[in-house]
């Protein structure tokens, strides 16, 4: 078994039990990890030494020299009721200390906006209290609620915030200094030069990461306040604010980017001035960093990207994310989609992934083996699914790798892992897998967003979301080809080039389209697209938006619509469901819909697979709320359900609806398994047959010529199956 | 025990069974009743004889010599989907052949309207083919969705058709005949008159109804297509639009009426012009009706209106309803919200209920006598609760009472409840009953849609408006004052007058408010009232817009909004239950939230009285759904609860719950009952203590000073307890 793609942390105490397992995994990197140095001679261990390194923070000298050069974020005080006609606003209320202040300054004023959130106009009326920290609202208007947009100065990164206390740390805090002012953006560069000079033995500068933090706000008793792993608010300033304008000919105002309190979160239907906004960081980062990138290569280093933190302006999936030059990406893989978010990447050599558990006390801890074995089991079995369409180049793990070593079933496991990693990829990556159906899913977003639907933070699970996110779990590891569109797309007529089209969120939402579908563009290109023989499937509240008499704008062509409490009065006859169908071949009614919706009803003619009747009230009137439907349209088929939440059965589900609507029955068991838990993937010379359980599992298996045999599994196993003639 | 109050049915061939049941109950009153007639001399049974009364429909020469003033209806085509540039739309697909045909007339065609549904605009380019019933639309653009709504000719009144299909009936088809057109104009004044001449015997005329129906019409296969028992699509003609025209100075165009097909039902939020449409129907019913009472009054007769069927335009709680100066209203019975619906009205000498059960063969055969006296106790028991706080003048029954006959137990039940009647009517009558708070319900029909809140076809059961009607049903019954106000009533400041407010319903629907929730005005005075010490209560989403950052436009006020998806990434700390509040005294926690909301959060400093956390996920970071919650707003207190199905235990939450915003703690124990299933009532000289079910029931009574003792009650019992002396 040939060795490589496999990073694992170290420490100066831990050398020779380092080598050990460096040797038994096939590791062929190192990374030093917070708290920890990396021994002497690191390349002794292995070929790549991955060194952390900071862009804009960490430099205390440099911070405190320089504090007209700190970073600012746009907040917005909550609503506040005025009850008289002067309204004194204390701003730092809901705001953390140790985070941020407010920046007095006439360049900051400039910005700052007083609403009128009751009429939602500007009022110009308020003076500023800098003694006090306070804005005074004149004039306003009783019983009015009022807002204070305003430029904040950064005190402390947040990450290190959160890290310093979770972990206890005593250290001084790091302060970021804002590259977009004419010093630092100097400093950002000599600093990188000098300590890749100071750094003879790292080959990989592992930038933690670029220039500006997503959105990360603490309230004022240090609690989480706002967050948005994709937001702009902190890559702010008055200094980029004016440039912007000089740029675009128009004022960035602060409305734009706190917009109405809601701060352009990633679920939010974007604005043409917050794109705009993005297109100017996004400019800026990627001038910068291809500069670092330059001086990282010109030390004889690789650059790589950490994706998080201070990655805002660095899209993965922007248009400039090519010129950046990298030559890798790591982040976090909590499961599928984060594998999918990070090796569907392009521009980049290689993609690196790592993995779970994390090799800290909360899971290393005496009698905790087991757990850590299963949560190693869980993380890898998620990941893999999606590893199988299309896999990292390489695999690590984080923490400290002594505490590990103390479980050697644990490091059994994680060896048989990074052998079971390195044959997939080997196979993978020589032969493409045999997808069934061309999916492109679509919202505002699109592309730049592609695997980063209905998350808010990174890998956190939210009630709202997780019914969505099963769909983009499932096609991880489905054997279709996944692509993200937006509604620009449609209008120029991409859709021809896809067989199925999946619309699936909350009204209102970026993910569903709002007010999208509204437009007659996009109405006829999908409804052609149907009618000529695609397909379409709308998850929870696809094409919502009351208007002209309907919710679902597609209504028409999904064959459901939801009941809003205004036609009751029309009477609902299609309330029998069928519970028969192609799609639930091999899957058991009733299905997960995780959150659900409510109040959904068929049109005449839907054919209804599931429905469910109120239990208070099984009476004859009770017309019951469709759950699951399936719609002809000219030569194309539409499915709808109400949620999709990630389980084996659903994923199953999900690519039978695909098959379904784009009308291609006829590879139903094809490089097929019948029992969910299973699944095949065909990579024209061999399939990989898997059981995605930890227990033992059969099921019939479907060669790509309908050919069937029966396999017995043991737990977690992949069969890899020659192809051994024509049929 | 005096007698009186009492309304039965009869026939010819039951005239001996009549008498003795009669003066068992005390009945005063004959009615006849569908495929029955009076016997003779029935003035010799009863004081007071009813006789059903057909203003403009059963006279056959009539309406065939007369097809040119046949009644209409406006209707609308589903949504149809161009695929070319001709679309050919039949227009009674969807259609019931024996109720309507389309009218080709030029009168009404003039008022045929093709609607882009798509784009929302006027599509002019169409030609009419009479010949096979088609509209053919030219210059159509493909993918888009077109209408087509137009006038049609009634061929059958929808109630007379239901009851020939259910009956299997075998006699000519009611066909309306329109009073609005100058023959029957006359036609129908001098019919009553022949008819009043004709019946000597009847002294109460029994009008069922007046001029137009409600909204009812049957799809292609005669089953219910739409229905809205408030809907005035049935009250037009080319002939009323012509008029309309001249008297307010803009057509009424189709698309006023078909409303994008929501058809203007009452859930909808009316627009003026629909508004506009109704004021002026009601003043040509007004002035039509007036008529016929005098001429009924002429010829010594009493005019009762049954309320249903056609009672469009004469609102029983509309500014001219006191100028048809009838002497009574009948309507059935269903629960305390029918009876408050009925007895609250103004301007008639008495108001009747009709109760249940119907004395028909599907209740009273052979070994059902138990269920029959079960349903009148259950009929009963919920139209009690309203009478002990504003009685109806008289109760009766309908159906065969041959058939009752056969039922002893069910016979002297009945006796007993019409001598129960009796004496809550005396006291309730002769004693204003003590109300403790006034409270206005909110909405976009205020008073002329007084009880009639989420309704759709009266008393039809709708999985999404139980969990409203119920607030509506607790009411009914309770000791508060109770008024129904709209968004001009809040603007013109009457707020003052009240305790408490409730809005409660969907976002988007009448009850709710929609946008008048973005009007400033509606904002600033419902805020100045809680601020100033008024209570407000709002129940499934209320005050409900997305407009400027909210969704509750009054989530200041109610402390709670909703997370539509678009602001997952703030953070809810408040996610902790008190489950310990005056509300909840005597309340068992979980609530019956009935259809519920999800995704409800508290704002910070709201006190959350129930909350419910995902049982999919129990992790730190499920913020949960708040169910309840209380908030302090100035000196005025909200109270927020996701939904208040009618029980005992939620009729007792309501009453809690406006003590509390209404800041009346103190008046908490005063008249009142620890068992929610026991209810008490003050009235000056003497308590009504009920017990509320089939069961003994125990429970602690509080008298107006706060004195308790125990009561023990039989199943259904009322104590009345005199007030002995002052504490």
């Amino acid at each position: 078994m040939a060795k490589g793609r496999i990073t694992i942390p170290t420490d100066e105490s831990f050398v020779e039990g380092t080598k050990k397992i460096a040797k038994l995994w096939g590791a062929d990197a190192v990374r030093d990890c917070d708290g920890v140095k990396l021994p002497k001679n690191p390349r002794e261990i292995a070929d790549k030494v991955y060194n952390v390194y900071f862009v804009d923070r960490g430099n205390h000298e440099w911070a405190k020299n320089n504090p007209d050069e700190w970073q600012h974020m746009f907040v917005m005080t909550p609503f506040i009721t005025a009850t008289e006609e002067t309204l004194t606003v204390h701003l730092m209320d809901t705001f953390y200390a140790e985070q941020v202040k407010p920046d007095f300054s006439k360049e900051a004023l400039k910005y700052l906006e007083v609403m009128d959130r009751t009429t939602g106009e500007l009022h110009t009326e308020w003076t500023a209290d800098e003694e006090n920290g306070n804005i005074i609202i004149n004039n306003a208007k009783p019983f009015h609620q009022y807002t204070v947009a305003f430029l904040m100065i950064s005190l402390w990164h947040p990450v290190h915030m959160y890290n310093y206390i979770t972990n206890g740390w005593n250290e001084p805090h790091h302060i970021m200094y804002d590259p977009f002012y004419p010093k630092t953006n100097k400093f950002i560069r000599k600093n990188l030069q000098k300590w890749c000079k100071d750094n003879p033995d790292c080959n990989v500068v592992r930038f933690t990461t670029f220039l500006y933090m997503f959105t990360l706000v603490y309230n004022q008793k240090g609690k989480e306040r706002n967050v948005d792993w994709f937001g702009y608010n902190m890559a702010v300033s008055p200094r980029m604010l004016d440039a912007f304008k000089e740029q675009y000919g128009y004022k960035m105002r602060a409305e734009y980017l706190v917009d109405q309190g809601y701060y352009n979160q990633t679920h939010r239907i974007p604005t043409k001035e917050y794109k705009d906004y993005m297109e100017f960081v996004q400019n800026f980062v990627a001038e910068t960093v291809k500069d670092l990138v330059k001086i990282t290569h010109e030390n004889g280093k690789e650059a790589m990207m950490f994706l998080g933190d201070c990655w805002i302006g660095a899209e993965i999936y922007g248009e400039r994310f090519k010129e950046l030059n990298l030559d890798a990406i790591v982040g976090s893989v909590g499961g599928g989609v984060t594998v999918r978010m990070l090796s569907d990447v392009e521009g980049v050599k290689y993609k690196e992934g790592r993995f779970l558990p994390y090799f800290f006390p909360d899971t290393f801890f005496e009698g905790n083996e087991d757990n850590a074995v299963a949560e190693l089991n869980r993380n890898w079995i998620t990941a893999r699914r999606a590893m199988m369409r299309n896999p990292l180049d390489r695999i690590g793990f984080g923490g400290y790798l002594s505490l590990a070593a103390k479980f050697p079933k644990f490091i059994d496991r994680a060896a048989e892992i990074c052998d079971e990693f390195r044959y997939i990829y080997d196979t993978v990556k020589t032969q493409k897998p045999y997808n069934f159906a061309k999916v492109a899913v679509l919202n505002c977003w699109g592309k730049i967003r592609s695997w980063m639907c209905n998350m808010t933070a990174h890998e956190l699970w939210y009630q709202q979301s997780y019914s969505y996110q099963g769909i983009y779990e499932a096609l991880s590891g489905l054997p279709v080809d996944v692509s993200f569109i937006n509604f620009d797309d449609v209008k120029a007529g991409t859709l021809k080039g896809y067989d199925v089209v999946i619309n699936a969120g909350d009204a209102g939402t970026a993910w569903s389209g709002g007010d999208n579908w509204k437009d007659e563009k996009v109405l006829t290109e999908v409804r052609k697209f149907v009618y000529n023989g695609g397909g379409f499937i709308g998850v929870g509240e696809p094409t919502a938006v009351q208007y002209n008499g309907k919710f679902f704008q597609l209504s028409d062509v999904l064959g459901v619509d939801k009941e809003c409490g205004i036609s009751l009065g029309e009477d609902k006859h299609n309330v029998t469901a069928s519970r028969e169908h192609f799609i639930l071949n091999n899957i058991e009614c009733p299905v997960d819909y995780g959150e659900d919706k409510k109040n959904i009803f068929a049109l005449e003619g839907t054919n209804v697979i599931d429905i469910v009747y109120s239990e208070r009230f099984k009476r004859n009137y009770s017309v019951g709320e469709v759950k699951m439907a399936g719609n002809a349209y000219g030569k194309g088929r539409s499915f709808y359900i109400t949620g999709l939440p990630y389980s084996a059965e659903n994923a199953k589900l999900l690519y039978r609806a695909i098959l379904w609507t784009a009308n291609k029955e006829n590879m139903d068991k094809r490089s097929y398994c019948t029992n969910p838990l299973t699944e095949a993937h065909f990579y024209g010379d061999r399939y990989a047959v898997i059981n995605n359980t930890e227990k033992e599992q059969t099921t019939e298996f479907y060669d790509i010529n309908g050919k069937s045999q029966t396999f017995i599994f043991k737990p977690y196993e992949i069969k890899w199956i020659k192809v051994t003639g024509k049929n």
